[in-house]
């Protein structure tokens, strides 16, 4: 029996997304394809979604998935991050909820906006295990508040390790 | 042509609420009728929900709906807050996207898990007017960090009168 | 305690819907509410939901209700049906499962297109009674092989008999 | 840039399946993968699900992703077909449209209940491409008379023929 690649969900700002958090989540996305893990993300091609995504299709062999809020219809179909396989949704903000279920581990990589922090929230409501990466701390604070378990990563190596943990423990 | 009533949304812990936090959504589900606004909440027969809906039910002309995750077969029916309707999703916690989008006016009543969180940040995401009644502290930092306009109120007296303001500018 | 009342969901053509199926639907939302059940459509300001719609809002004591695919920002909060409850879900073609699940008894008005096929098939699939008040002999065809206990009513009369003997049941 | 591979959603009776129906949907899985095309279902462990996803795993360089209904915690987490990417929806029947809207071509493998024909309505009703393989003569009545383009296959050689042909229009 094929065991099924384990899936790391990665979320953070769209358009808004800073210089600083596109290159940790390319960086990021490199490393989970390294891994052999399956990227999942947004996505959109903006911000995180997208840095992510060319960050992971670098690596031969890799897996990138993008769950979409569109419907996918005519232009809105290549309308994506680069991805292997793109899900359509059409149900707009309530696919946040499938990134996270679908995902083995959730990694919110730099804060980001509500969209985000729906995610983080649903992530700790479904049992995901949550790790922040490079949040400011008014997330940390806050996320640690809800639910056990919550971990802080300063970079991308750690970052890593921590994943690797929890997938051990899956 | 008839103008719809207003809708008012009202979130916060269920199972887990506390008896102070079910006394302020009790007074708050109460003022909401009495001012002739639609209660909506998310329905389930507990905490929050469940207060405020008992609440508003005990005032002529209420309306209260609840929207809820689950699909609504048999004995899960009746399973629910005193409700004038229910609207059953079996949609799990992406119904929280939805209690969001119907409301005119979202109110986070006493805090809660990572539910409620969820749906304080799907309001500040769609734009909807967003209303932190007593929350932790912690919570107030995060939600006014995500987004302008969100308010606070430590009693149901104010926070109806913030309710009232936000009404007119919709 | 307080019983919910009946809600009886009208399902049909949009703006694709005949003369004849409007004036149906009209019918059949006079009808709904005269007997005090809840009306509730797919909420949008065209075909069978905006008939039956108008025909409930004209009783007195009406309840009617519109479950929309759309989020209900801006203007799009206005541009509804005439209903006393607006459900914004954000979720597209899939608030046709939100529709049928939250009716006590489904009725398909007059035929239609495929969204009113996809809401008869979920109505079977979720076990909810299901009336088929004059539609095309290939859709009666279609509907009864899929599953027991579809009627079929030619008229709004026999229409509300039928509904008025399915609430009895549930 | 990476051209995405194009995705074939595969659609039938779940427990209820008939032996013919199970082996028809493992050759069609198997063909599928063979082109090089994605394999997308409902990825629940039985049925016209399952048997394709069996005979798509056969293949070298197959991926064969599934679409759940559940939430994905616990023992649900590999309660499904052999998938190679398992999305958790949590949105019960809603997530039929999830399906549809994801593939470039919808075939139906055989009939099935109310929830093969919900995804046959919704591929209508999209705009995706439908075929309809081995199908009951009611079903092609009905969905042909539903939308233009639908097409009837008897076998899966002649339902591959077809399936290349549309995708070459999209």
């Amino acid at each position: 029996m094929s065991k099924r690649r384990a899936v790391v969900g990665v979320m953070g700002a769209g358009e808004a997304a800073t210089a600083e958090g596109l290159a940790l989540a390319e960086e990021l996305g490199e490393c989970i394809s390294s891994r052999g893990w399956v990227l999942l993300t947004g996505g959109r091609p903006a911000g995180v979604m997208a840095a992510a995504s060319r960050g992971a299709a670098r690596v031969e062999g890799h897996l990138v998935v993008g769950v979409l809020p569109d419907e996918g219809n005519g232009e809105e179909r290549q309308s994506t991050a680069v991805l292997d396989l793109a899900v359509f949704t059409g149900m707009g903000k309530a696919r946040n909820v499938i990134n996270v279920l679908s995902a083995d581990v959730v990694v919110i990589c730099g804060g980001g906006g509500p969209g985000t922090a729906s995610e983080a929230a649903h992530a700790i409501n479904a049992g995901r295990p949550l790790i922040l990466l490079a949040v400011p701390p008014v997330w940390r604070d806050f996320f640690c508040s809800l639910g056990k378990g919550v971990e802080s990563a300063s970079d991308v190596e750690e970052c890593c390790r921590l994943i690797e943990a929890r997938l051990r423990r899956v």
